[in-house]
């Protein structure tokens, strides 16, 4: 890893303080610190922690990541700010995903509690390939491929493009369409979905010359079997739209009401999937577009045959 | 979870079929099938399944993800599917985050092996904690917030919007502003940023004009302590220039080098911190800069105090 200016986008001085913070304050706020520790991004550590937490629904969290540890001196002074916390009788939550060996086996010598998401399963996994694994901070994964690179990047483009109808140049190269009232979720769905799952997106907003027919748009009509269909409750949409222009029409529950009756009609006519956003986080809806992508993907395959 | 075409947008359709399909494949490809298994997404357990994956670079994995597994008789017919290949000669590898203990106890009766990420980190989480978890398939992680699912889509629209230099209406309201010339990652690590973080990024394409001189473009000049600037090598560039456009200048090394040469010095004379994504992914420059904007963010608040 080159940096340039070492003092300024450095790894190991993003860490210095940061378990003492945040233990300091959790103990504000009457919460539990939670560290994610890892030798790379810290980004599983933190999925899979978080995954883990939201299983207490009344406890309040105070979460910090402390990524790229790349030796064990930077790890052992971590392993001094846990266990000083735990002297003054704080416990933190500590999740680590640490690789290299010499890294784990040091943040393991704390005394507070650490929760080690890797190496019992890197054992069980190494068991069933009959090999071992490198055990090395990974830090290159998905750059190395070029054309893996370009086909993500090709896919941000293209949503960013096509986003809330701006464009409809190459709508006949989107892999899905998502079609909804304004303020249902259609941007950051899309987003997840292109740089996730490199999927070209396209968004296009049903305004009210669209609702008031009950065909599909024009420019989306020949591709009605890529289109999704989001909605959302009124009550929700109303609030989420108040935020933006409280008191307008356009927030209003009969507005709100009107646009999401239209576009049920809509979907339904056209047999159109619908996913209600009101109840969903982006990863979920962008999962279930997934699912049902791989379906028709799956289908065509075998009408194909 | 309401479904209005359940039978389009279903979540137990998409699994029937999935095992078999993906150990086909392995065993066409000669590559280890894997299964990630849940009750919610899965991502967790993909992230944190593919962390360990990474470990084994010289290994194939065909992946398949069965999320949404709802029932324990779902369970059952995945493991169905699990065991039909391991009496075939294939043992796959499979990964499962299933809270729910219905459905993770089903799960589990498989003879193939099934490496748990949840339950025993669960017990720790549980025992640290000193109460016990929901264990149950959490479903509306991220959208209860109507603010915080706000402030996410506008993240996501302000870095739209600010994409490539597009428009600086609101450059006064950017959190970071990445720097480059054309086709070292910009795009990617702003949607990134936005759609995971939160953040408000905008970032600017250095073109011939800007790189001729020594200066900050105008725009950007005043927002110097939020700017990043990115890199990448000259061979690099040149080859995703030329996935682009074959053959021209854009992508001759001359071209690159003088880019990379000027933008470097610029980035020196004013200190700008920088990020190398040659041998980078998203995640870990978008990690780089989260850190960095802590620690400015940090320094801020204690010159403030």
């Amino acid at each position: 890893m080159v940096l340039q200016h070492p003092g300024e986008v450095g790894r190991a001085g993003g860490s210095a303080g940061s378990v003492t913070e945040v233990v300091a304050r959790a103990v504000a706020e009457e919460s539990v610190p939670v560290l994610f520790l890892s030798d790379s991004t810290g980004i599983s550590a933190e999925t899979m922690g978080n995954a883990l937490l939201i299983q207490f629904p009344d406890v309040h969290f105070e979460r910090a990541s402390v990524p790229f540890i790349d030796s064990p001196e930077q790890a052992l002074s971590i392993v001094a700010e846990l266990d000083a916390a735990l002297d003054s009788g704080v416990t933190p939550l500590v999740f680590c995903t640490a690789a290299d060996t010499g890294v784990r086996t040091a943040l393991l010598t704390a005394r507070a509690p650490v929760i080690d998401l890797f190496d019992m399963h890197m054992q069980r996994v190494e068991q069933i390939l009959g090999r071992t694994g490198e055990r090395e901070a990974m830090r290159l994964h998905g750059v190395g491929d070029i054309k893996r690179y370009n086909a993500r990047m090709a896919a941000v483009e293209f949503t960013i493009e096509h986003d809330d109808g701006q464009s409809l140049r190459a709508l006949d190269k989107a892999d899905v369409i998502l079609l909804a009232p304004s303020r249902c979720g259609k941007t950051p769905t899309s987003m997840y979905l292109a740089l996730q799952h490199g999927f070209f997106v396209a968004n296009y907003p049903l305004v009210d010359e669209d609702l008031e027919l009950d065909k599909l748009p024009r420019p989306v009509e020949e591709y009605r079997e890529r289109c999704f269909g989001l909605t959302t409750t009124v009550e929700r949409l109303s609030r989420v739209r108040s935020e933006r222009r409280r008191g307008s029409r356009y927030a209003s529950s009969e507005q709100c009401r009107w646009e999401l009756r239209r576009a049920a009609t809509i979907y339904d006519r056209h047999r159109i999937p619908v996913i209600d956003s009101s109840e969903k986080s982006v990863e979920e809806m962008a999962t279930l577009i997934l699912q049902q992508h791989v379906r028709q993907v799956r289908a065509a395959a075998r009408d194909g045959q």
